[in-house]
């Protein structure tokens, strides 16, 4: 278990920064405590901030201590090293292999869906065109999130709310933001997304935010 | 510990898969057996071959018994959750931490290097000019490796073989292929790397395939 040393979390723009929702929203589910440091991204002093928390220059990073971790699926990983009661991945070695292999595939995937929609927490939602690959994507993701909830019976990917929920967290924004349609499960799951304490703060904060970044504001 | 049902790993095209190459090698130095499934990729009957091995429709994907995961990090904390004995990821948690965090940058970054330099075991080494973007993905490449070498005393990247070093082992050969300048300390970390039994085996089978797939053989 953890002492009582507080966990740092470097994150960028609440409106904007999927990777940096990850593990706050992970964080927040569980209860775990953190300081959290928001460094506008995209600025032209923002590089050199983000180099002082990490030679890799991007968020999020998590400092406890001397230890830096500075990826959202290492970061997700070492908080359930740290807290080994929480149950961040399933307790059931099937249920945590398919957990894992759904953040997994999130965390190096879906490229054309990510960089078509960004996530945008101030987006008024309406509809875009997609490329062929991206609708292939959005479509993977629908399929895949079917058939965890079916297998462990939802609301969340693997019954209880996990790493892997918290992994898909800034789609369940890309697919209401940009009205991408989606099956009834997944419909109702990303309603159970969106009901979160953890959520609606993040949202809340996200809303306020002054920084606008045109390259994530599209039609 | 696992019983004596056997895993089975479904890979791609050795002289091409980088991905299939991270876990093929893990298991392999760790001494895990499995038998292999070798699909040639990029074919007319290659997705519904990989179709019917997994949902998400790539390679590599490991079977054991009713268990399937289907991406490479995802099998590598799966292989380390069945063998709590091998040190998969090293035993200290800040180590471990690190090795986590590279292993992510590596699973989810570098689109730039992975996009103009093709992993090809095939390719005899020569040069190729690269997009300023790949260029900087080089150097923190180069920089992690030394820092990780640096901080643990090398020859891998946390001290003895681990996951880590597996996910980069495909970086590896795009350095040598395309002769990629590194510091003095990167470059006995990838000798360290193609002096392995398990480096030594694929690079022999992935030379021996006939298959060529020509948006992978670049000048
Ligand atoms: N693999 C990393 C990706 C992190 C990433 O790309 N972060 C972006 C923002 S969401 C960033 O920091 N960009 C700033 C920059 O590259 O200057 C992770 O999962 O944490
Ligand atoms: N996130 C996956 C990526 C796997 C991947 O992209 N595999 C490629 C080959 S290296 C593939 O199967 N491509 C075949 C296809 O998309 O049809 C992992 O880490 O395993």
């Amino acid at each position: 278990m953890k002492d009582l040393s507080v966990l740092t979390l470097v994150i960028g723009n609440k409106r904007y920064s999927t990777w940096s929702l990850r593990p706050w929203i992970l964080l927040k589910e569980f209860g775990v405590p953190f300081e959290e440091i928001v460094i506008p991204l995209y600025r032209e002093d923002s590089k050199s901030a983000l180099l002082t928390h990490s030679p890799a220059g991007k968020v999020p990073i998590l400092h406890d201590g001397e230890a830096s971790v500075w990826d959202s699926l290492a970061i997700i990983e070492y908080v359930a090293d740290l807290y080994p009661d929480l149950v961040i991945w399933p307790r059931k070695r099937e249920t945590r292999a398919h957990a894992r292999a759904l953040a997994c595939e999130m965390h190096s995937g879906f490229a054309a869906l990510r960089s078509e929609c960004s996530m945008n927490f101030g987006r008024a939602p309406r509809p875009i065109s997609l490329t062929e690959t991206a609708r292939a994507d959005a479509a993977r993701i629908d399929a895949a999130w079917r058939d965890a909830l079916a297998r462990y019976g939802g609301p969340f990917l693997s019954g209880q709310f996990s790493a892997a929920d918290a992994m898909f967290a800034p789609v369940v924004q890309r697919f209401d933001a940009y009205m991408i349609p989606v099956s009834e499960e997944s419909q109702r799951y990303m309603d159970a997304i969106k009901s979160l304490a953890s959520w609606k703060e993040w949202s809340l904060s996200a809303k306020s935010e002054k920084w606008r970044l045109p390259q994530y504001e599209r039609d």
